[in-house]
């Protein structure tokens, strides 16, 4: 850790920071510059004011996506603030480049307070083609998204949330066909019920999967639970839990199918995960530290093991799914991110793992697989337009 | 103009817009993606939060600018709302790393209100190294950019103001030399008490100018007037026109030395010019006619002219202002771009054209002669660090 420590600080010094805003164009002489400023920059200005659609055709906005943060949950590490939330904002932007070709620009907060942040964000809205909320902590998360996609005519998508459900769910799919089990009769154990937590939950609930609890902390949520609750954990007792059970996680895990954690480090031992039922699944997702180590997964008899690292089979990365559902959303202009793009995208991605390829240790794409992008760009596009949520009807092509 | 405007939109479309946001890192292994991306990304973040001045050294905000419209004064198109803007945002982006290898970043708002305006620039200035305003109408453009001045810990620069008075402030340096009068004799007219007029007065005042008479489309400004005022017509009243003069721009103009047209086309007639003192100086930056043609000015008598123009002598380009002062204020860390930064450049940019090169048609360097930028950036982040608002003793290098 220390010499990627050293590594990754000299990489980040020695370029200042990770991005760099270019021209398309070429400005060499007077009429270079009469074209690409004044006076020649009125006539686009003038056709977007004409028809006020053309900002796609004439400018940079259909491409271009923030990446806005208030820095208080940045991957590991926390509330620390949002000037220092910048590299990940910036290697957030270099991903969307790299896996999508879209221009993307980190957007660090000085404030945490919702109403300030959605007022902000909808303020600098006209620039862009779409908002990746990114980093921002639970509970704040939820209202702050809910208050911006009603507001914004742009698509609004906090990837904490929706792109770890989304490659959860399009592992899970395989996982299940692996050890043929049906996914209305799993039992699932969520372990978190922050950002990611409840994202993964709405996602399983919209594939179809019927007995999931929820845990926090402090336990199993449960309707009329008193401790630790707040109003979306209340929301969440009274559509999980069917059968009302209290008590601990490992109450919880007695005969659970799967358990997918969101939480902390090292919170599984051996007695919890042999009190599930035969064959288990475990999406262990805590970062930088899983909830139980692949080794003692696999030891303690575990099926399938995934989690956010790259140096185990099976990694959950967002990677797989934000790139290619904002390249959809922006190739048809859409003008949100629906329930059903993102279920698109979960069956896309699932479906790079060819049934005779499906193993124990093959059930998610790798990060960096090229196909990736294309297939969940595509499939996204298809359901905006399917929703009737794309002001373009077909895909604009992307090079 | 029709073929130029067909040109211009063809280049806009082509490349859908002019900006793109680039990656300066190569991802293409799963350890360069732990370097730029989890989990390598958390160091520089940690180092950060120790201490928040080497944000300057592991991200890119030090080199970052937002363009910041809200789109109420865009060229000499008026207001037409900030989409339509986004074109002009993006060439002056493009300007920017052109001239002086900043990325700059447009950014559209949805909002005239200078209240809301303060605080979502205030919001997003975490991210960036300065802030550039961009074509807000006056007089909201003042407060705005004084506010932010007062609130943001990061240079704040209204282009639109003080651009324009800077090469205004060179070329009328470099003018009175080759007509060999003096700047504290000398009787200037300003038409014009938008953004452009206010601050040339102002830079004007600082420079040594003493006799300075300002116009707007009622006529001179005077104390006690009481037509078309406003709290900053109040103030120009006070420190302009001491000898209390009264009346139209015809009767400002009689003996006065020097014109300087910051309004509209075609309002300097013949008699008008010749109603000036020998050696009348005209600098008619009305976009895109100016207020005297270039051959009726030359045919009137016009000693000296300049315009906004490039296809007449002495163009008045901000270019010649903004990426320097930007770079050398970027370069220092400074805090603000105060008026001993602003005078520096003034100075700089005169200093270009040489005594033995000065002549009529010569006051001011060619908007893309390369030397300029440097040296500006030179002498605006010397003046800097000599006004304690560099936090940064020495310029750091840039390529």
């Amino acid at each position: 850790m220390s010499e990627l420590k050293n590594n990754a600080l000299a990489m980040h010094k020695k370029n200042r920071g990770k991005i760099e805003v270019i021209s398309k164009v070429e400005i060499n002489t007077i009429d270079d510059l009469s074209l690409a400023y004044s006076p020649g920059v009125a006539a686009p200005c003038l056709e977007i004011v004409k028809d006020p659609t053309t900002v796609y055709e004439y400018t940079a906005k259909g491409n271009l996506v923030a990446v806005v943060t208030d820095g208080t949950a940045v991957l590991g590490l926390g509330n620390i603030g949002s000037e220092a939330a910048l590299p990940v904002m910036e290697g957030k932007a270099v991903l969307f480049k790299k896996m999508a070709n879209i221009d993307a620009v980190p957007i660090c907060l000085d404030t945490t307070n919702v109403d300030e942040i959605v007022r902000i964000v909808k303020g600098i809205s006209p620039t862009f083609g779409g908002i990746n909320l990114e980093d921002i902590a639970a509970p704040r998360c939820f209202e702050i998204e809910e208050r911006l996609r009603k507001e914004c005519s742009i698509p609004v998508f906090h990837d904490d949330q929706h792109g770890t459900a989304i490659v959860v769910g399009a592992g899970l799919s395989n996982a299940l066909k692996v050890i043929n089990k049906d996914k209305s009769t799993v039992r699932i154990v969520i372990n978190g019920a922050g950002a990611a937590g409840v994202a993964i939950l709405k996602i399983l609930k919209q594939i179809g999967y019927e007995h999931i609890i929820i845990c926090d902390s402090t336990g199993i949520i449960y309707e009329g639970r008193e401790n630790g609750m707040n109003s979306v954990k209340h929301d969440l007792a009274k559509v999980t839990n069917s059968e009302g059970r209290k008590g601990s996680l490992s109450e919880a895990l007695i005969g659970a199918d799967i358990f997918i954690g969101v939480s902390v480090a090292n919170i599984l031992d051996e007695e919890m995960i042999q009190s599930m039922n035969h064959d288990p699944i475990i999406f262990a997702l805590a970062n930088p530290n899983p909830e139980v180590s692949y080794e003692n997964a696999m030891r303690w008899g575990v099926r399938i093991f995934a989690t956010g690292r790259s140096d185990y089979p099976n990694q959950v990365n967002n990677m797989l799914a934000f790139p290619g559902i904002f390249r959809g959303a922006l190739d048809v202009h859409a003008s949100e991110i629906n329930e059903e793009m993102k279920l698109a995208a979960v069956f896309a991605i699932a479906s790079l793992i060819d049934g005779n390829d499906l193993a124990q240790g093959t059930i998610i794409p790798d990060a960096l697989d090229e196909r990736v992008t294309p297939i969940v760009a595509k499939a996204v596009s298809e359901a905006a337009i399917k929703t009737s949520v794309a002001k373009k009807p077909v895909a604009i092509e992307n090079k």
